[in-house]
């Protein structure tokens, strides 16, 4: 019974994560009901998008295209104020975003395009491992430390489990964020996995 | 210390109804994971959007846009299997797709464009009150009954009040949609005010 516009609309929205049919249509009717200048923003700077975004040559973060150069480096891989000698492993460019957001880490970053997840078909070889090792190995032991930033999670924790295994001839120190307790947790309302986690990794204070 | 295109993407996404910053950047990186074609379509589609959906000349809701004619009529005020006695007055054209989906109602409809507000300065003159009197009066006593599907707060109360008196001169029966416990809800944690409505709307079994 709706115009056809609005349901293609809908159906588009609803592809996104996050939003169910009921929130595309909340999200359809104000972009209808609001400035046509806005939906007319929104289109262009969707339509031109991945023409201005490409990945950085080096760690495989997003960064701005330059059509001068074939292959970019992003913002941060060509910053040489940034500690060049410790990379920060992620398993998405997202990851990179919150983590600058922190503004606690000054190192440099590799993306690694997922987690290992053999039921949902990822293998080591699906992932930018090889191009991890490969900036390791080209460092000439320039590299001090790697840090693996991945989800605490099962898929998490075999990827980091596989990656101290690939860096353990490198005279690199293969570190992990810590897991445990969120700041403002509460301890009755925490899982038990993330309990014997904060005990394992206690620190002295 | 992201791409401009991706934070000025984000920001737009922000500006939606239920899309917070954190919902927003993971949709923008979805976006820009997934293949290109997917923002050329959503690109498209908004771009299109306000020129392929107009306003009802008769009761305010969209309608898919005919360029041959400047007033259109929506393909529920069009249809002669309608029953155009009886006229359900909401507040938004959103909510004639929610009640369309119910498959309940066969009426017509009335968008008001709002709610009596007038502390957010939305007055009665701001809404399409005077078009439904307008409607009614023209009808020759045709229309017998005005429900008003308006939400169970302070501003519908309003609003559905001052509708009421504005109506009274008129042959035509106002009833309003019954406000109670929703089905499957619990009375333990029903708050005092639904209770309340449900205990004087109370019917016979």
């Amino acid at each position: 019974m709706t115009p056809n516009a609005l349901d293609r609309l809908i159906a588009l929205f609803c592809k996104l994560p996050g939003i169910g049919k009921k929130s595309a249509g909340r999200i359809v009717y104000h972009i209808l009901d609001a400035n046509p200048s806005f939906a007319e923003t929104l289109s262009r700077e969707l339509s031109g998008l991945h023409k201005a975004i490409c990945r950085c040559s080096v760690c495989g973060g997003f960064t701005e295209s330059n059509p001068a150069q074939k292959q970019v480096e992003c913002i941060i891989c060509s910053n040489p104020d940034r500690d060049h000698s410790v990379i920060c492993v992620i398993e998405s460019a997202q990851d990179m975003r919150v983590i600058e957001e922190g503004r606690e880490f000054v190192g440099v970053y590799h993306v690694l395009g997922g987690l290992i997840a053999p039921l949902e078909g990822v293998d080591p070889e699906n992932l930018s491992i090889g191009k991890l090792i490969a900036r390791i190995h080209n460092a000439n032991n320039q590299i001090k430390e790697i840090i693996l930033a991945l989800n605490p999670t099962i898929e998490g924790d075999t990827t980091a489990l596989y990656l101290q295994k690939q860096l353990k001839d490198f005279p690199v120190e293969v570190t992990r964020l810590a897991s445990g307790m969120p700041v403002g947790g509460n301890i009755e309302y925490i899982d038990k996995l993330t309990l014997s986690r904060s005990f394992r990794g206690r620190t002295r204070i």
